[in-house]
């Protein structure tokens, strides 16, 4: 079997990660370049392939531009820094290289019109490799609604809850770039986990599109007040004013009159949800208690514990067809398995030359989020309209 | 004892079951006149108290102006038609009787003026009889906030979710005053059961006040499917067009950078609730699966299980004085106990002649949010500001 020739952009954090839990695990891939700004951690990459794979690629390097202009790469992976994702991934469409692009927002318009023109030039396949598309609960509920059981979707919500103080604090030390992205910067920063099974389910794209948006941003107090307790020598955050709200609240609206709102909550204490909820007319479902109410059904009128967790009772009639076959396979590793299930299709996907899953009008429509939020918040929440990407190519009959 | 002389001014649904379930429990007021618009509900009012108390309230009528004006009536409670809470409530204080105010949204911001213009002239006591603000679990927060245990609050969200396709539907026929609202609004026609506790928890009014608003509407689908499933031949209902969105989403800022959202979902299907949840930067609170977390609490990154209905194990610990009192002397009927607690505080208040807890200016900074929704769906979902009723009395040290 030809084994498909990987070059990875991007060695911190989310990279290693993917490298580890998911890349030296498929048998139909060769990293043949790992590339990152820091020679440390391109030096550690290479040492895991070389323990569980038994060869180390040949190209190490700092510049992404040799990985893609490398004779013996096929595909490129991009974990680099938020800055970095669309400047990499235009040079390797140009270059005819395929790309899979780790999720994050974008910073312009400009530049998410520069993806589509360069995809509509080279046709080179890219992809946005948004794990949680492959979650087992959101893609149940695209199950459930593919089968009409939500009726007419209405409203969802979705959020990105995630205390970050930690990883952001230590931002400087980790040479991380959400540090430098929270001082500067205050908007929905990371809207594609959450919006990105929303727009599957609303048919983004595919006979719908999202057309404007609004976002407001909450004083910034958390992160400030997370280093006073816990670095209160380090004169450097101390002195930190972080401009980023604490919690982002977008609401989005559809061509079809359907409402989405998103929640940015990275810099309070509490735990970790994507807060999907979907509100049909034949059907509710709210992740944060894991519960459906199915129209018809008789409730208690002021009492909603009897439903709480009733999504595992479902889950088994309508996990959808991937994950059940994936349960059966078992299950990998990588955020509860479904790392592996896009990356896995991603390199599916450029081997056998089949249309990507998660396009470059779905990647950017997603990324386009972050900067109209960014704007909307400086323009003191004014509605702004978000462009169709596809220049009409979404309208269905 | 020298009874509170009380007419009542509204005797359909919330009229009747206030009545029914707290006022001919209380020994300290006594029922001396009736009035609705439909001679039967001022009947069946009579027959209740007469069955309870032993006596029917002389004074029986349609015009609110009669019971207001009449000798033997000291203070009156308004569960009219949202549309005559206000004309009513100011009829009444210019004649100097003490005024408990049903909960509901305002028509116009005139009209919040207008309330609070004759409160300052004549200096008649009125409250919201905001029961939510009564409620054993908002209380118990507003007692952890007061205590410090949330440290700063960035965001607060709240809800009001009910399922009323059945009585909106019948609104014709049960002569209910939302079936109108529905299909000539659209709005967040029914802010004040969660803002109202949340106004308390961020100091509204008292050192922090609102300062502006946008609003969403999705698409109204819920009820018409609704209506053609369940009332197909009903040609005046499957005709009517509701301008209600299923699903509004209204996001407030407040003076000093907090965030509020508000979702108002009454015509989908779905369990009732009203979705609190406080962010701050020492603790997060979740009504959804009444969770709390608090700072350096270790969690598991990727599982909240563990925190579900901790809220359990904190309400003994955290309860509000007023409910370890109540919990203890044993709690009345309607709504878990709230519609008692706030009837009676407005009783006392007035007996004692002591300040409301809910005043004017609270009153108003609630119902406004209804026209300035309106305001903001009809401009496109405009930032619309909010206006300062207190004309600066707010402003704390």
């Amino acid at each position: 079997m030809k084994k498909l020739k990987i070059g990875i952009v991007g060695l911190g954090k989310r990279g290693y990660d993917v490298l580890e839990n998911v890349l030296v695990e498929l048998d139909n891939i060769e990293i043949t370049a790992l590339c990152d700004v820091y020679d440390d951690r391109v030096q550690r990459a290479s040492d895991h392939i070389n323990e569980k794979c038994g060869y180390r690629p040949s190209l190490n390097t700092a510049d992404y531009k040799e990985v893609i202009d490398s004779n013996d790469v096929e595909a490129i992976m991009i974990f680099a820094a938020w800055e970095m994702h669309v400047p990499v991934a235009v040079y390797a469409m140009k270059k005819g290289k395929c790309v899979g692009l780790e999720v994050g927002g974008a910073y312009s318009i400009e530049q998410c019109w520069e993806l589509v023109k360069t995809y509509e030039e080279t046709k080179t396949p890219i992809m946005m490799l948004e794990n949680c598309c492959y979650g087992r609960r959101e893609m149940m509920l695209l199950n459930m609604i593919e089968q009409g059981l939500f009726g007419t979707i209405v409203h969802c919500d979705g959020a990105y809850c995630h205390d970050l103080r930690n990883e952001v604090s230590n931002g400087i030390k980790n040479r991380h770039y959400r540090f430098r992205n929270y001082k500067n910067r205050n908007c929905e920063n990371y809207p594609t986990h959450e919006l990105g099974p929303i727009a599957q389910m609303l048919g983004i794209n595919k006979g719908n599109r999202m057309v404007s948006l609004i976002s407001v941003a909450s004083k910034s107090a958390g992160l400030h007040e997370y280093i006073m307790k816990n670095y209160p020598d380090d004169e450097t955050l101390v002195n930190t004013v972080f401009e980023q709200g604490d919690v982002i609240t977008t609401i989005i609206k559809c061509a079809h009159g359907e409402t989405i709102t998103l929640t940015l909550d990275t810099t309070l204490p509490r735990y970790y949800t994507r807060n999907l909820c979907v509100h049909g007319t034949k059907a509710f479902y709210d992740e944060r208690n894991n519960s459906f109410v199915f129209d018809g059904e008789e409730l208690d009128e002021f009492n909603w514990k009897p439903n709480w967790d009733n999504g595992e009772k479902y889950a088994e009639q309508y996990d959808h067809p991937v994950w059940k076959e994936y349960l059966k396979q078992g299950v990998q590793k990588g955020h509860g398995g479904m790392d592996y299930l896009v990356v896995k299709d991603f390199v599916e996907c450029v081997i056998e030359n089949k249309p990507m899953p998660i396009d470059v009008y779905d990647t950017v429509s997603w990324m386009c989020i972050t900067p109209l939020s960014e704007k909307s918040i400086i323009l003191g929440n004014q509605m702004v309209e978000i462009p169709d990407f596809t220049n009409g190519k979404w309208v269905k009959e």
